[in-house]
């Protein structure tokens, strides 16, 4: 099996799926020719390429969604939908990084362009690929831990805590859509509808505690049009109650996301800084069980290492990358795809129109869970 | 000094407070002789009168609150008004458990009845008497974590979680007032207030896990008329947030009281499962810093034992009743009185008001900080 | 029943032991009148007697151990021989801290005088009592790790680290026997037998990383005289091995005490600081259980506080005390005791016998398994 | 630049090693070609260089030799020699998986072939390579931890807990030379020398638990001829002391190698199921601190992602890979080369002679730091 893939996007995200897609040919046989590379400065985006292993580089869109079979939008959240629809309309399947859009109505018109196509999309929450979550999402899923009761989840990061943090497009309404709440918020809603179930009402707050950033490399101060912290109270369709809370501002956490599902007979406890671990508590027996999700016999585990050779961060990219082109090979679905990522872009707006109202919000959804 | 004291209770609290007074004399040479325990059986209140090591019991409150210096109100919330005012009416200078009252309504009485005596009054909160709270508190305000933005407050119990678990008076909102609510939201709020500052608004979340149980040593079902789960957000009035959540279901964690303030240069969290332990984070050094407070230099500590010699749930009443009883001696005011056990009613009551609504409520209240 | 006890030592351990005693007749109605303390100074001891709540001081020890039922001996190693076979001699049941003695032989010497007389002995190792600890050992008992294999043991602290820590007699061979292994060494040793069993081979390490320390209020420097540090390979006659250090030089360890004991099928873990906890391996299911052991149902809790209401280090006197009180009352054995701490002595004289010798040696022992 | 590798071994470090390659060219513009793979079986050597993107398979040690630059040992310890020899004699650069050889004797064929050659060579200790080691290394370089006094080195396994699990060549003295003490204390030993310095002698003991294992896929019994469990006192040439231990039958660890370096200043901890994390004590301030060693400040984090975007296992072996190939190119020295394999060979020889004689023995070594 072989295909040809695009990239929009050479930064973070270019790096973390190009690592991914190198050790695919290890894990399954499958040949994926990173074809093109999409940016906006013809030099900048040739030595990417170079150094990324695409043949070539352009910074024309036409060009580059005609050129592969397959495309990545990895970009900032402004350019999502343009880019998303143009690769659809040219007929390639598309895998889009999260947020999947700066708000519902955007994220409505990249599921209607999908819907017209046959392609398969995917938005890129990669953390349903850790192995300890998919085995918690196994465990509740088995009834091990009773009927579900509680969500806890929280994403608390520090890069904007330092006021002299410089400003970046993710500190723009216009350009992000929202700040800690679209950025991490994204993964904490899609991990709790996956793990737990639709969300029905939300009660939500939000906080901008640095409201100025330098710009980069000057001095002069940019306005910063995004929350920095998030939290909110929410009501699940099968009667579980769930709170959640983002920061980009929280002291000592370069990355902490963790979440907690609490049933009636047990719960399971996940955080990200000990990726390779969960916390289990069975209500029958004493005390909380702290087990290694290492090893084959775990979800995902197979294409890697004997039990206790513990996995990272990145190992989640080449998991998402193996399912999503296995998708595309067969030409079949794949979830999270875009309108997984529109499901949990509802709960975010609500979240956010609940805050500036002041008051609980339904979240009006055609939603699916997924 | 000496100091006669009588008891409303010979449970779990009663026995936690004697314990208390037994070690006093070596603390700090006070005698303070356990002269008369008030009880509803004779019989019962005799054979604990003797255990305890009290001079004599009686089941007659007026003799009970004529025949010490101090009242102690131990027994179920449903007497803490009553029996308080009695004793504060008899002239006598009062403990009360937590929480202090079923209602504000009911605080309100006991406050106006202190208020007309010269009374010392106290509320049980006897977690403002761990010593690496107490460190915390000062770490708080002398700026360490820089402004505080933050309040988390977890209580976790599990004593409920077994749907066969008997009915108690506890379960009763008649006799109780509310359940984890008070029981257990009444020690987080207290310390979200002593910690960080006076809540303007709650947005509160009740639930009933478990709604009917069987009657003690019985099978016939009696309904629970309490919450066993609740959860709210906090906004405090100097622009902080908190976010607080307290369970009587929570599998595996049979007192799990943890609390988190975070600020804009750093974070102190707390758990009590490891009550000599604080976790500190300085926003300018990297990583988690966690601390033994135990030794001669840590507040409270200088009546225990050398560092490393961790102490228990019990020594915090050993503390409790050395200040209140000081301040009955020296005819100084004490906090928590009675008026910081209403100032913590006033926000659970619109925590219960709010979830019952389903929105938003301020804390209609005079009460303060303290 | 009632008892009268006499102390020699109103510091650290004195003190220990009165807390202890003051909680007694709430735990089981046991009255013990603290009748005479023993001190070298008149003026001190007399102001310390009425701190501690004794009757009455003397500085003559003949008088002391003529005018109690009990004596306890709680002052400096070098005492521990003399002031103990008095007390026997003069027909007192005895308490005497660890370690036992400054060496086997003298040792000896007590435990003929208790062989001599109808006394009840006990040396201080207070670590039996942790509730966590006494669970282990049952555990073990029952066979749920399978057969011991391996024993690890660390005892470390700090108060040494600083150079400048004042010299004091816990520096001195003559008067303390040994320095880390006497003072921290009995107590781990004991743990290994009690946990595990008798003890042949030792195989160990001593080191004097400070060897001046200035004089206690003074600059002039005195020669350290025992180790600060010490390790060993222990090999037990039922053919499990073990390890153990112990350092009063451990940068951030103020008290910590950390077993583990391996077997075929599991391993239990336990650390002082977090007294109330163990970790458990079941080699049959996945990860390691984090134990609360609090509660009514644990071994010793029963005396205490509902589960989740931790216990601190001076709980261990209590418990110690209780148990040995009523085998004074009942003219019953008591363990650890007199033979116990000569065992144990006999170990630490072969460890630092080893140490001398760079080789391994037998520990020549008649002691029994208790 | 541009490197024909040859590698002899598909297993499990045939596959680590692979996926390191295959990542390379986007961590440092290298391109690596994966020219031969050498293995006995003709048919699954030629499935497993397509699955693993050799350009060809052999079985002939000759043909593979000389078709490659640089050669990789990836085998059983019993063809390291051999098998690196001939590499050497062909004119490759080599790699050799730990432990470098059965003996230090015949690890003095492979340093002697070594240097008759201008190859570079290498011993495959990945975990120097881990980002929160080599800060570590780099704290204790510079004086942050005083002078080093202990080390304490634990590496335990539990894939031969279960007595059936079957016999493999590592069971086997013959082809393995020894079982934990080469297999977990080769890495132990390693650390140790590289952390704190040259060791001076040792004081072994070693047991082998289960002694007799069912053949793979059959019933009867084959005798284990290796130990299972080592344990060893250290001393350091500059005056340090360590402990080390080793077992493949404890319960309940896959895979936990545990460092401790305690100076005079303070100490470090590390431990292998959290690669991401370093404990640190100074001594000047209070508590341990758990310091996340992620993102581009670190040692080799500049290669990968962001802070908090933990690493897993497998990307020491990229850096390692990068570093040897580096060192290839440039014609320059490696560290740990084929000599620090052999010092490590001598440290385990005369750990496995102590346990045999039952005493002390000095490391006769003209072995070098590195």
């Amino acid at each position: 099996m072989s295909l040809t893939v695009g990239f929009l996007g050479a930064g973070f995200m270019g790096r973390a799926h190009t690592h991914a897609l190198t050790r695919l040919p290890l894990t399954d046989d499958r040949r994926v020719e990173r074809a093109i590379l999409l940016g906006r400065d013809a030099d900048r985006t040739a030595a990417a390429a170079e150094h990324l292993g695409f043949d070539r580089a352009t910074t024309d869109r036409a060009e580059a969604v005609t050129a592969c079979d397959v495309f990545y939008v990895l970009g900032p959240n402004d350019v999502h939908a343009e880019a998303s629809v143009a690769a659809l309309d040219a007929g390639c399947d598309v895998l889009c990084e999260k947020p999947l859009a700066r708000s519902a109505t955007e994220a409505d018109r990249m599921v209607a362009a999908a819907e017209d196509s046959d392609a398969v999309t995917a938005t890129g929450f990669n953390y349903r690929w850790v192995p300890a979550l998919r085995y918690a999402r196994e465990l509740i899923g088995s009834g091990e831990i009773g009927t579900v009761r509680r969500f806890r989840g929280r994403y608390l990061q520090n890069w904007l805590l330092d006021p002299d943090a410089p400003w970046s497009w993710r500190c723009s309404a216009d350009r992000a859509g929202s700040g800690a709440l679209g950025d991490l918020g994204a993964h904490v809603i899609d991990l709790a509808r996956w793990l737990v179930g639709e969300i029905a009402v939300v009660d939500g707050e939000t906080t901008t505690h640095v409201d100025h950033r330098p710009a980069p490399g000057g001095t002069d101060q940019r306005p910063v049009t995004v929350d920095d912290h998030v939290s909110a109270e929410l009501a699940f369709e099968d009667g579980a109650t769930g709170q959640i809370e983002c920061s980009r501002v929280e002291p000592g956490r370069a990355n902490d996301l963790t979440v907690e599902i609490v049933g009636s007979e047990g719960s399971i406890r996940f955080s990200l800084p000990r990726l390779n671990e969960l916390e289990l508590v069975d209500a029958d027996e004493s005390g909380v069980r702290r087990v290694d999700v290492t090893g084959p016999d775990t979800p995902g585990g197979e294409r890697w290492w004997p039990p206790g050779h513990v996995l990272g961060w990145d190992h989640t990219f080449v998991a998402e990358n193996a399912a999503f082109l296995d998708a595309v090979s067969e030409r079949e679905g794949y979830t999270p795809d875009f309108a997984t990522g529109r499901a949990v872009q509802r709960v975010l707006d609500a979240i956010q129109a609940s805050a500036k109202a002041g008051e609980r919000r339904s979240v009006h959804s055609e939603s699916r869970r997924d």
